[in-house]
């Protein structure tokens, strides 16, 4: 397809795309002449992701980060999946202390065995962090109640990971984990609005909750 | 407390103390003479809460409307509810059409009745709509595997929002829906990192997955 087409099958403006074209973060097309290439399904999946990562709040630096682990997944996939999904917002402060103590109880209560040096890690001090200075620290019985049910959530990701190719499994971990975030706290809120009607439902008694 | 214990006790420097009365958003102490007053523990739980949200990006105003719902909670309590978590972040576009199809049909497939004009379906609308659009569309299947478990998480939240007062019910479900949507998208990431970690691991046959 023309990059008029590209255009118009991602819904992206073609100074868009050739913005990105010269970012780096969108392959060249195959040149039919000196000034026409021909663009094919990989790159409306390319400006797809582009567009997805750009509409989170990430830079061209860190979207370029992304796409050449995509393009490039040189070391285990285990890693490079880390690399990757690191990259995602939010940023972790590299100026803070690398201790996690309430995220070391949280994982060990749930029996996971992540790291220290996993972003994600200090991401989950930070929040935690975050509720008890606002007076609503995690209790163990919170903990209980949210640990199996977001391993459920994980556990279907993770099961539904392609594994036919490491560019695949990255952009899968990629997408997965950045646009399922608003999905899952909004389909909480929803949930919230369901079950507080039902609580605060007048019941036959006179009394709610 | 003295304004300089309310500093000391919040993390919060004094200036910032002082901006938040002028603001309206902290509620004047008990005056002891012409310069000074004195404050109690609901202040320093109120500037707890106006740090919590103002580290989530709120601006004053946002942060006035949700003290103002919490300081007189007038209307039916469920209405309220619904009015001050609409406060936090995402915003959504008042501009956007007020048609939810993704959200309706998810909401349908979960048994919620959440009525269109309450906000968290516009939300959940537009993250169902960015996934589809990145090329990663929500299932049928990955819905089976969310929707309960978002569910079983709601259900702890709601069935622990204290009913005693409906300032208390107001404050606990805007610091409660704000603080534990970065902790549950954290624990999934680390929940990933686990269960990658487990998929990829070689197995005694020699294949992995």
């Amino acid at each position: 397809m023309l990059m008029s087409e590209l255009a118009a099958r991602t819904g992206v403006p073609i100074p868009t795309v050739k913005f990105y074209l010269r970012e780096g973060v969108l392959m060249p097309g195959e040149a039919t002449s000196a000034t026409r290439a021909r663009y094919d399904e990989t790159h409306v999946q390319r400006v797809a992701l582009i567009k997805a990562l750009s509409g989170l709040g990430l830079s061209m630096a860190q979207i370029r980060a992304i796409v050449t682990l995509i393009d490039e997944p040189g070391r285990p996939l285990l890693d490079t999946l880390a690399t990757a999904t690191a990259l995602l917002p939010p940023a972790v402060d590299p100026g803070e202390p690398a201790e996690y103590p309430r995220a070391r109880a949280a994982l060990t209560a749930l029996g996971l065995a992540v790291p220290d040096d996993y972003p994600a890690v200090a991401q989950l001090e930070h929040a935690l962090a975050a509720a008890e200075a606002a007076g609503m620290p995690m209790t163990e019985d919170r903990l209980r109640a949210y640990g199996p049910a977001v391993l459920a959530i994980a556990e279907y990701d993770i099961a539904e990971m392609p594994l036919d190719s490491a560019s695949r499994a990255i952009e899968y971990a990629v997408l997965g984990t950045a646009l399922y975030e608003p999905v899952i706290a909004a389909l909480r809120r929803v949930s919230h609005a369901e079950l507080s009607a039902r609580r605060l439902a007048p019941r036959p008694d006179g009394h709610t909750g």
